[in-house]
């Protein structure tokens, strides 16, 4: 099995930039992908690229996405990029031109495949377990009609780039270090908050422990 | 001036979905825009699309970003796509099905400039006082070189989609409802934290009051 080996470099994958580092192996790339559950996706339509927030999922070799917009211009195996960033901070430095983000983030190329039958219901299913545990078991699964409804795509994770930029600014020992102005970080962080009830919950449903532990992910 | 008025209607930015309820005034646009300081900017090269993490800024009529990943295929007046996404919550219904994503998403189209001259600096200071505010008057100016070294696009805010989902889940007066599941909102927010300094930074160097400010920027 290949997971959690090397990425293997391409043209379109390969590290140019300096202060964001790339990062070559699968687990940092599986590290940002379980980091969140939103990627952006772009396709290209009639030569004009677009750009879409979705939902996506993933296991050892695929990331399987939602369809909705996509679909009409997916169906003919197109090749899309899905990237997914985490904003881990502001750097700010003695110079503009030093000023940058701390930031995680992985972009991945390929073609996807719409999914069917019992693939579609094993990749819905991990989509719904990626973004919402325990879900899968405690709410009411896809009837035939909503699977028939929903598109699936799996994305292979086989081309990917990673890039890391952590750290204080980068010119704390060049010559504008001695104009001594502050620099450092402003840290950012996506924090999850006590889940909301439904307005037209009736009382007396508590919160599953699951759901506490997806508000909660950490513990806190 | 066209500011604030309505974002017109295009065949890509027609609404096409449901709880994702598209607004079509431009004051939500901004309101989207100003938000963040991070876009997906996404291109086309050779055919197939990129979606890279980039730092942008607005004025009243332009987005403008950095070039470095996306100038080599921009310069010969590419069309684009920018999104800009804030996630604001997960959507956890009683059915698999109806599970979502609250968020404000932001798309613009349109053929990005690169800026040279006055224009360039200005824009430069655009997008270090939207991601940065205060640091432009506090930090060390771009020199020329670092100026020439430094690709700045435009992109006219013309044809733009905005589309926001909030609230709690929609089965909460369908037949789901009777099955007695805990349904609701687990709301997500991105937070700042408190500045930390450069390690390189000698004692005695307060944090700026604007900094302070970027670092809480509600005052909290």
């Amino acid at each position: 099995m290949e997971s959690y080996g090397d990425l293997s470099e391409t043209e379109r994958t390969r590290h140019r930039r300096l202060r964001e580092q790339g990062r070559t192996d699968r687990s940092a790339l599986f590290a940002v992908l379980r980091a969140g559950f939103v990627c952006h996706l772009g396709v290209v339509l009639d030569g004009t690229p677009f750009v879409v927030p979705t939902v996506y999922g993933v296991d050892e070799r695929f990331l399987y996405f939602h369809g909705s917009v996509a679909s009409r211009s997916l169906e003919g195996g197109q090749a899309v990029c899905v990237t997914v960033t985490h904003v881990d901070g502001l750097v700010l430095a003695r110079s503009v031109f030093e000023h940058g983000v701390n930031y995680r983030s992985a972009v991945i190329y390929g073609v996807p495949r719409a999914l069917t039958g019992p693939d579609k219901l094993a990749a819905l299913r991990v989509l719904s377990e990626h973004a919402a545990p325990g879900q899968w078991d405690y709410a009411r699964r896809p009837s035939k009609k909503e699977l028939a409804a929903t598109t699936i795509f799996a994305l292979p994770l086989d081309e990917a780039s990673v890039k890391v930029a952590e750290g204080p600014p980068g010119d704390g020992d060049g010559p504008d270090a001695e104009l001594g102005l502050w620099a450092g970080v402003v840290p950012m962080e996506t924090v999850r908050r006590p889940p909301e009830p439904d307005p037209a919950l009736p009382a007396g449903i508590a919160v599953p422990a699951h759901i506490m532990k997806i508000a909660s992910p950490d513990g806190a």
